[in-house]
């Protein structure tokens, strides 16, 4: 163990006052949340048990008459920092309400829970875990309970293992496996709450009732010591452009944040592009632009951020994908392109096979890129779009743009690709992170405790010190919308995507154009734990800026 | 500015006692050193007045009189963490001996010196940049006085400025260039005293009176944060093989620290490769059965480190890039190439001409490995191994290794190429690097105002509390010798490689068997400034290690 390890294992993770007193809260039913206006009938059809419940609060009061628990819990989908803490405010809690009280780890995600395969989380387990990053101590996967017979064998292990709970820890789609498992025993009579708990880097599982989920905190603050850090090379060299590609597929959450966090000279946003229709070519020209014109002041170095997702935000890109996902589910074209054995011939096959508007999309792309949209196909024979470089297409798109511009761009442009990703995910919990799973943990535990199932465990007020946070259950099921998944309708946890009206996209849009010329870097430095409260307690850009939940 | 940036510019970096009566240290002529076996008559021939200067170490006891001094300082080269200390560390020493002296920081690097673009270094400007990142206050560059009008230029510069000293702040080649100016000033009688100071990541510059460069430690501590972190997130998810590049071309000693601090499952270490003389498909083979017998374990995931320079390191490769670099040097060649215009005509014609077994190996590389090698030449037309991506080259060697071992591998084999690179160069320093800038800008500072000249500013004992530091100036051109530089003998510092006879390697060694299989992994975190001393003054393995200079 790192001396870290050892010194994080000590942190006592902040509270919120209200539920220093845990054993003696009670619920208090608030309001009931509306339901999506468009999905409405449907989830009341689908979930007939559980799509009118209200949001839950708590208040003090009650007596502290709790009877042991059985608990489980699971890690669902990629890591987010502050995952072992949700498991040791979940054991803490559990503890406090009845010295008796056991909790279950099922191992490898949900299908954990399908095959039975579990541990028991113990004091001594749990104290080895506080405060440290990953998932490791019962690992993730990405798994879903979706068939019946999976419903099925989760019923029975709840009986074979007398739970009094189950709590998943996810994303939206996690949530949502969450409420439809909810409704599942409600329906079928198995008395065992389910209870979600928000988790993802990307930012986009928030809403009027949800601040935050877990992990982006984290994962921001990591990325943002790597761009400042780079930042700072770039301008003491003087010699490259970074485009630097971060995670974050579905809404660019964490660029918008670490743009406001490091202040690089260009930031793409994925909902800005869509919004806005802009093409790919349309965004090399801009890039380029912004080359041109810092070239003229005599500098030939900067910093790009590019969200992982973007391509799938330009609307030209999308339609190609989609036109390359249809063409290639055919059977016949499958065994054509398979008969075809050199790249070149395979590229030239399915061009004429585009839409005149995609051909002219398919032909802007490099090679490189052209091959991988061909070749990288998920086991649906779906574009696997996660796989596309984006970092790498814009560096050779610019350089050829550039070389068009002739005399009219007189710089030097030598530029590096980077990937901020997986790195961000594993990391040992920011203290906000560490203080709000904690809490989460806590809230879950209680939730379970007071039988209320299909409800998320939030925490409200985050950007206020964590003694001063609210708790709360948010239900599921209001969370809820109607989406196009590979071609079908499905009921799923809507993503939030950046707000191009809300405050921290507004403080961006006031500020990059400045960003753009001068080297307006800031430089975060990496995450700090001991030391000024203004460091180690610093919450995001983006939390900092939110209007506050129930204020 | 970010809150981290604040707080670091009240950080009082630490001195060694000896230091703290700088005014009053005079110097003591220790041995003279031996020069390089080979290198001795030369070296002799073209340093007539300063091969033979002492080791020069300091006592208290002389009087404080000093004279005003104005010094010029450059940066010369890449980043490395603590830069902007030796400048802060230069300029509180110079005012403390006597008040009216000044400093210059030459801008953009020795090319600020032939082209005499400065600044001063006011007290205002020093106080911003205490402790930061970077070496953007006057910038750095790759040029060196080498033309006898760059020396003359030189030479009138400090007649024009009337300068009392020049300090080079740099890596092997810096230094070796600090070292013939010194000795060109001695030859024509200008009173201006050439220090250097030994910067870099690579760790390479240290010998037996150099115990370390600045800037390794804060890299390496960098590096194995992010290592650490996708370690964390490699067996949580238990799904991906990462691949990650280190920077680091002439040796591995950041790979080998970076190893020692995460303990990752397999590691390359160039000078190992190089002495067992293994060919790519020795190492293509070794990783393959890490996979497989890590997939019989259940483990479809790992973490492996390569230096960004082990291709240079393989026999068979580097005997195939200097026949490249030979056959595409000829005019009539590179006609020839440019006349073919696709890269796979390119190839056929160029496979024909290498020797049989260089054309083995060309043929063994991936395609995309083989186009970056006929297209990314330099200048001077050499193959430009740097641009080799050899975590992508490994990655698609191994899979094809892999696929021919059928049935004898079962495992899934999903790989996430990596590169730790540029962020580890500019980042705040660690409290070692910030102490040990500090001090080297004191000893510099002190070297020059005792009118020595051709010297390394040193500290020694640097595994101990820096109280306990001792000073030190190394003659540099005892530790220069002859190389092979571009077909040319140069006379150059020495670059330090990996000591397979070393601790650090030899702990590496006696491990990493364990590391292979179990997941014995490390987690350092992220650099820490506030806090228990165990952290945040912690040294790198390889410098806990290392048997201390003059001890």
């Amino acid at each position: 163990m790192s001396s870290l390890q050892k010194a994080r294992k000590h942190y006592q993770p902040k509270l919120p006052d209200i539920i220093k007193n845990i054993e003696r809260l009670k619920p208090k039913e608030d309001k009931v949340l509306q339901l999506d206006n468009e999905a409405a009938e449907e989830l009341i059809d689908r979930f007939p048990k559980s799509h009118d419940q209200p949001l839950i609060s708590f208040t003090s009061g009650s007596d502290s008459d709790h009877k042991p628990l059985k608990v489980g819990v699971v890690f669902s989908g990629g890591q987010a920092a502050g995952g072992h803490n949700v498991l040791v405010g979940m054991y803490r809690a559990l503890k406090k309400m009845h010295k008796d009280s056991l909790l279950y780890g099922f191992i490898g995600g949900p299908k954990g829970l399908i095959e039975d395969d579990c541990k028991e989380l113990t004091g001594k387990l749990i104290d080895e875990y506080a405060n440290q990053g990953g998932f490791d101590l019962i690992g993730s996967g990405r798994d879903k309970i979706e068939k019946s017979e999976e419903f099925e064998a989760v019923k029975d292990l709840v009986k074979r293992r007398d739970l009094n709970g189950i709590v998943i820890i996810g994303g939206d789609d996690s949530n949502t496996n969450a409420a439809f498992l909810a409704e599942y025993f409600l329906q079928h009579k198995v008395d065992c709450p389910v209870i979600g708990v928000p988790k993802t880097i990307d930012g986009d599982l928030t809403n009027d009732y949800v601040e935050a989920s877990f992990g982006f905190d984290t994962a921001c603050k990591t990325y943002s010591e790597i761009i400042g850090n780079i930042a700072r090379d770039s301008l003491s060299a003087g010699k490259y452009y970074f485009f630097i590609k971060l995670m974050g597929r579905s809404a660019s959450h964490i660029a918008l944040e670490c743009a406001l966090q490091t202040r690089p000279n260009y930031t793409l946003i994925g909902e800005e592009v869509q919004k806005e229709e802009r093409s790919l070519e349309d965004i090399v020209r801009d890039i380029a632009d912004l080359i041109t014109e810092r070239a003229e002041k005599g500098k030939n170095y900067g910093v790009i951020l590019i969200p992982e997702g973007v391509i799938e935000f330009v609307p030209e890109m999308k339609s190609l994908i989609s036109e390359l996902n249809h063409l290639l589910a055919s059977k016949e074209m499958d065994q054509k392109m398979n008969e075809l054995t050199s790249i070149q011939a395979k590229t030239e096959y399915i061009t004429h096979r585009l839409s005149e508007h995609s051909e002219h999309s398919f032909k802007l792309l490099p090679k490189g890129i052209q091959e991988q949209l061909l070749k990288e196909r998920d086991p649906h024979g779906n574009v696997q779009v996660s796989k596309i470089e984006s970092e790498r297409l814009l560096i050779e798109m610019v350089k050829v743009e550039l070389k068009k511009r002739g005399d009219s761009y007189k710089g030097k442009f030598s530029a590096q690709p980077y990937f901020c990703g997986y790195e961000g995910r594993s990391c040992f919990p920011s203290n906000f992170d560490a203080d709000y799973c904690y809490t989460l943990g806590h809230v879950a535990a209680l939730l379970i405790a007071q039988k209320k199932t299909g409800y998320m465990a939030c925490a409200t007020n985050l950007s206020e010190p964590p003694s001063q946070w609210g708790i709360l259950g948010v239900p599921i099921v209001p969370l809820m919308h109607s989406e196009m998944r590979k071609g079908k309708k499905k009921l799923v946890v809507k993503k939030a995507l950046v707000d191009l009206d809300g405050p921290p996209f507004h403080e961006f849009a006031k500020q990059r154009r400045k960003w753009r010329l001068d080297d307006d870097y800031r430089y975060p430095g990496p995450i700090q734990f001991f030391g000024p409260e203004e460091i180690v307690d610093a919450v995001t850009f983006s939390l900092g800026m939110m209007k506050k939940v129930m204020s």
